[in-house]
């Protein structure tokens, strides 16, 4: 199979990197396209110093304006800032390019699927219908918030269980989630921060998209209530999500542990090469997961959420659990890539 | 006013250490007993090193073996380990002392009062109650875990106002509630460990008695479910609570605000040596209390609560806030002094 | 005594706040202006916010443009930036007004005054030269790095005692020192960088012109050759310097810890209000100074560099030590405010 | 070629585990005896749990008693503490066992090899000579402190080419060289402990006997003063080491760099298994090597050191450099499995 040809916008950032180099060693994807606002004309690997990421044959390429007509690609990744993302990802869609998106701008537009490739694959379907409304011959796809990647991710197994009802969910988010620079050092040592800008926002309604069910071409949001309560901590990667749902049917811990530990979702079906082979982790251990030390556990390093201490909570319908997510991995850069492997395998690249 | 004479068992131990500085320079309070497991009958001053601590005169007391028949006082301050405090504490109350005791061992005692100054010192009355049904000359009173405390402190006026029926709090712990060695720095740099041993039992059980009424001579508990997830991260001093509530009345945000802001107890009342102005303190901005700065806010440094992000939750019915408490100052040594203030002023020590 | 008039500059900066708070309740001086490049024309409260920084009834001024016409004071504080700085403060000296600066831009002009009060007082002489020299009507005094000062400062009783010839120091150096948002979180937990820009420069020659002396009104340079290697780690205040040296004379640990211990200045001779009782405290525990414990040592608050493990190296003529200083106190703002104390003491604001 | 067994002294304790984890899939060696203080006749696997460690095999293995009667291998591996070590090692080799140890105890007996493969493997000769001399029919052979092995490979090249006269080292150690529990979190969180028991003798010499040659059947040491300051500070894993030293010859930055970047030793050339490509990386942009960045460079994932920021001190014959080692990697258990593979190789374990 020929390999597909990929084009990472805002490529000299620090997701956009991330993108070139692992895009630069995968069997499915060839980067044909490197673009950026600034340096355009140089060689990507003048601009972007390799700090332990391999770009390998990326750095001969030379970075390409943002623009539709200097792209050659069969899919573009965005990593590009809210705003940007807001103006621009139409004009490539529009002139015919399938884009995978990590900003929030369009995520919750009603006909942009909203994807974690073990949770909806099948709101890949919207984007027939996003073409045809929009009169686009390209679409956009989006990726979640890492935070609320991570519980909907979770929330799936139990959902399908018991039937979650309310979710009351506390964080505890690295510092690597607020880019760089990010947050300055002066504000997180021997600190907590308990806000994080729009961050509530989105762990309270993303999940209900992406676990919600296509309706006439449209997603029906699920019927959850989610409260979220998010704090920044001064770690550097992996964010924790302390968990507390009620249920329609009584919780019983065991039952819960074992359908997280059993799930899997139509990427390890599909034997997909960012697939881990475990999407949930549980561990036993009374005091894991722990952020240093499970934060790249699994079969693909930071593909995996890892889950702990599932137990009852005080009254018969309610769970408590502990999670463990890798915000960059399976939060960002590794969750696109997993769609846009799934994207090709169902057919939405030709 | 004569000082009262007060001893300190456990002195030379770090919460010891605290009692012996914070009582050497007390305007009610005369040290006149420091007792130790090791080092009895060497000079205080010689084996406690003064590491920014003030112990004043008590560095030239001599060290008194734990034993009731070595110790002269009108009040005995023991931060014993637990097992040593279910052993002796109750030698010490039958021998006719007075114990304030900052362990959990008999906390949960019916007879025993659990006392949060602002919150229930009417609970003082066990004392009589519990001399009696004991036969005991003196009596053992004990001051709550410090999680509990800070939780307890902010319900009790929004129980008040709107009867809160369902907590669930997430905490963000720092490591000076493990003691000293405690938390080894491997466990706990870029980490966050989410379990603490013992910890979520506290914190759901003891508010509830402290928020209980005395009914026929015991506490009839408050009637609320509180489901608590204790999480260590990587601060030195002041536990963070992530806290949502579900009330009986609708939550106006802005009328719990109020509440909080205007709650005094007892010991404000009284003007009591060690009482903060506030026993809350709420902060307007939407990214505080934050742990390093916050932690010693209010008139008496690290005595005060810090509530911030007062807000609606998703139901009617529901609050969600943040706080911070000083765990070593407020969850311990500062509120059991608090205490033996409250008891001299209300009678139970002459 | 009337109080003496002070503007601040780049006043609603991180150092210039300070600065307002600080000198709002001083007693020699009052706030007669502050400045700033924006928010011209507002009240200085509604743009500062209260962060624990009490400023007092500076709140209630209107923040003045940064022009010598729009100031009126006897003396000018002015944390501004390098390149700010080497532009503006002439304007101010030439138009008549006295300039005490943080920044590093005239540190090393052969006719400015680089002071630490209890080390060179003397060389405000300077002031008079440069005046004359420059045809001016008022002055530059500066204040040196933070980490040059705290050098500086250990130094001078060692160097007066055994002549010292050379220094090897690497730093330890706390996050605050690069200001704010300055470092990110990204950069430095769990790490340590081994690079501040600009600092080894710094730290190699301004103690230089510190310890050295005036001669036909110009400063001979002290002849001592210091090599330094600086470093970031993960604290918050305080910086740590690791020093060796090597002196003429036969270096007996026990007479360099008396000199340490012992040396006062001339501002503690005059008892100037921002003047530690001992500018230099000597530890004697083999595992002091520690930074989070020991920062704010002293009768003044982080205005004592403390000194710890002081020993032989492996020649005859060589000390080693561990130097603590607080890097924004006595390393930046107080260390200004005490020469501006001495200035005023010496006559040099008449 | 059959593979060496080899046992694993105090294999329960955090140093043996990772041991059992690395020799368990060792290309010449196969682990056949693990043994203990405790748990002796328990199966290794069910008291050793598995935390990110792959054991193998050896979770099979029953835990053997520490004597040498109870052992058969080719090869003892002793990371036992210092006073065991000192006790027991020697009866092992008494008994006819090769005994690598990690332990300070014999380090600095003048028959007991004191090894770093690149740098003195002909070291190795004493062994002929202890065995004589001791009347046993075993020998004991010792791995350096995890500060000393990385100071010394770093001079090794610098010495060869300019004659080191002078050494100053400032260092910056992580938690971890402390074992665990080690250091107290509340002890190290925004701190820095400038003090670190029995370890600055250690790195004062250490290289010296290392840096040696062997004259009539003993060790001459080096001919270098080494001062140093040991500091600890907040970081998990990987020392920093900031060096000045004073060479013979006038030193040259560039040539320095090249002797660094090029050295290779003995088991570069015989490609044994557990040696990096470059024993030592140079690293050229100005910030780096950086603790959490960098701990890991190299083929062999922290057998490399790696240096940055060469320069030239104050002085013509001066260099300045930092430098950064993985403490509990090359510092610890993977040098002495590769001096285990050159013993091997060079004839030592028939």
């Amino acid at each position: 199979m020929r390999k597909k040809k990929v084009a990472i916008l805002a490529s000299t950032g620090m997701v956009g990197r991330r993108y070139v180099s692992i895009l630069s060693s995968h069997p499915y994807f060839e980067i044909s396209c490197v673009a950026g606002h600034e340096s355009t004309g140089k060689r990507y690997g003048d601009i972007v110093k390799d700090e332990g990421l391999n770009i390998g044959y990326a750095a001969d390429l030379l970075i390409k304006p943002t623009k539709p007509e200097a792209i050659d690609a069969d899919l573009i990744f965005s990593p590009l800032p809210t705003e940007a993302a807001r103006r621009i990802e139409p004009l490539f869609a529009k002139a015919g390019f399938n884009v995978i998106t990590d900003a929030s701008a369009h995520r919750m537009e009603s006909d942009v699927p909203l994807i974690i490739p073990e949770v909806n694959p099948e709101h890949l379907r919207l984007i027939d219908y996003q073409k045809a409304k929009r009169k686009w011959d390209g679409a956009i796809v989006a990726t979640p918030n890492c935070t609320a990647t991570a519980l909907a991710l979770v929330l799936k197994p139990i959902h399908e269980l018991l039937h979650v009802r309310k979710v009351i969910v506390s964080t505890m988010q690295a510092v690597s989630g607020a880019g760089y620079p990010g947050v300055p050092s002066l504000d997180i040592i021997d600190n907590v921060i308990p806000y994080i800008e729009n961050e509530e926002e989105k762990v309270q309604s993303e999940p209900l998209k992406i676990l919600g069910t296509i309706k006439s071409n449209k997603i029906e949001d699920a019927d959850i209530e989610i409260n979220a309560m998010c704090h920044r901590v001064p770690t550097t990667d992996g964010h924790m999500e302390s968990i507390y749902l009620e249920t329609e049917s009584e919780a019983d811990p065991e039952k819960v542990t074992k359908a997280l530990d059993e799930f899997i979702g139509l990427p390890q079906r599909l034997n997909l090469p960012s697939a881990p082979k475990k999407p949930i982790i549980v561990m036993q251990d009374k005091d894991r997961p722990q952020v240093r030390i499970d934060r790249y556990a699994g079969t693909i390093p930071g593909m995996s959420v890892v889950v702990g201490r599932v137990r009852k909570g005080r009254s018969n319908n309610s769970i408590m659990l502990t999670m463990l997510s890798h915000n960059t991995i399976r939060g960002a850069a590794g969750s696109t890539v997993l769609t846009a492997e799934l994207m090709l395998n169902q057919g939405y690249l030709s």
